[in-house]
């Protein structure tokens, strides 16, 4: 019996991959697990206050992994599961490797935001010679401390709902959400999702983002 | 012919007023409007990040005007449009006033969020002696910088977009939407509205909250 269900947010509740359109049967999915006594988190590598805007509005009560694990919300409680990056750093980084920064970095202090989403051998040397991790999640570069990852912060946020792995089903599309899979029974990917995503799954869903939530929840709930 | 809607969140895109719970068929009607040429812009005493997120995952293209009128967003452009407030100033109102603080204060700078939302004549006494102002939406108390107040934001946010106030409808729920109205030639309160606004509204809806802006939606697009 599923208590808990971590869901990634871009190309998962959104209507396809590359789009930011949520899909409003995916909102009526999640709050009908809602209904049913399923928590739903949103684990995502946005900002806390975008997500936990998100969070409040879409109606759901799991919790909030934002920062692509470095922060944790929970009923009120927040808390930093990462080391924080100064804004120097930050910008040395944009700079030597020429990207954009996201407008929500302003927003973040352990995990930042940039594009094109490309880890080449020499962000990786860089970020390596400094303890940092470096990820992609196909839409963004992301540059964070230690120890980085959403791994981080599902493992506390599962404390602090107080609920086991076997009692948790999670959903994504892209390679940053693996690391969720590890602390989850039910592993879903989205019927659009990176064939390295559902390498690990053990739900490969028929429809696309938003649709194979539903699908998934539909699953779910019998 | 409506080209701009200028839209309140709390209590106008949600289900009812008290909820967060946003109206999936109000977010269709705003998809609707926008498919037929009509921008939607967000007006709403929220955060920037908070809205700025939701604007993206709604998909909706009229721009934002945060901190309940300081701050406006268009088009990947974003300009302060009152006085910003201390951390320290924002802390004493609090302390003396005995209010808690929204934990969006955090992702402001102009206008700062507190409950219990009454204004009492001491409350007002404070801010005028300091030349800040403060505003009631119902849902939460704003202190802000000089001049606050969502028509400030509105007004260069209708600059921002070049479209003339004959162009643009309205619509909101609370006694902080009358100076939306100001710049718009269709304003309209939702079927529950504050009795305040519906004095001031030229189209009262039959419906509440995101019904009422639904049955607005339908009303412009004939």
């Amino acid at each position: 019996m599923i208590e808990l269900i971590l869901t990634d947010l871009d190309g998962t509740l959104t209507m396809d991959r590359g789009t930011y359109l949520l899909d409003t049967r995916a909102i009526e999915a999640l709050r009908r697990a809602e209904r049913a006594g399923i928590r739903v988190a949103l684990v995502s590598g946005n900002s806390y206050p975008v997500l936990r805007g998100l969070y409040n509005y879409l109606g759901i009560t799991g919790g909030i992994v934002a920062e692509n694990g470095c922060f944790v919300y929970y009923n009120f409680q927040t808390e930093r599961v990462c080391e924080t990056i100064p804004r120097s750093v930050v910008e040395d980084f944009r700079n030597k490797f020429n990207l954009r920064e996201s407008w929500q970095n302003e927003f973040r202090k352990s995990d930042f935001g940039f594009t094109p989403a490309q880890i080449t051998p020499e962000i990786k040397a860089w970020a390596d010679e400094r303890g940092l991790v470096v990820q992609s999640s196909g839409y963004a570069l992301h540059l964070a401390g230690k120890p980085g990852g959403k791994g981080a912060g599902v493992k506390r946020l599962l404390e602090l709902v107080g609920v086991q792995s076997e009692k948790v089903g999670a959903i994504g599309d892209s390679r940053t959400d693996i690391e969720m899979f590890t602390y989850a029974k039910v592993k879903a990917a989205v019927g659009n999702a990176d064939p390295d995503l559902v390498k690990e799954a053990n739900v490969k869903l028929k429809l696309k983002s938003g649709a194979g939530f539903t699908e998934f929840i539909e699953m779910i709930l019998g």
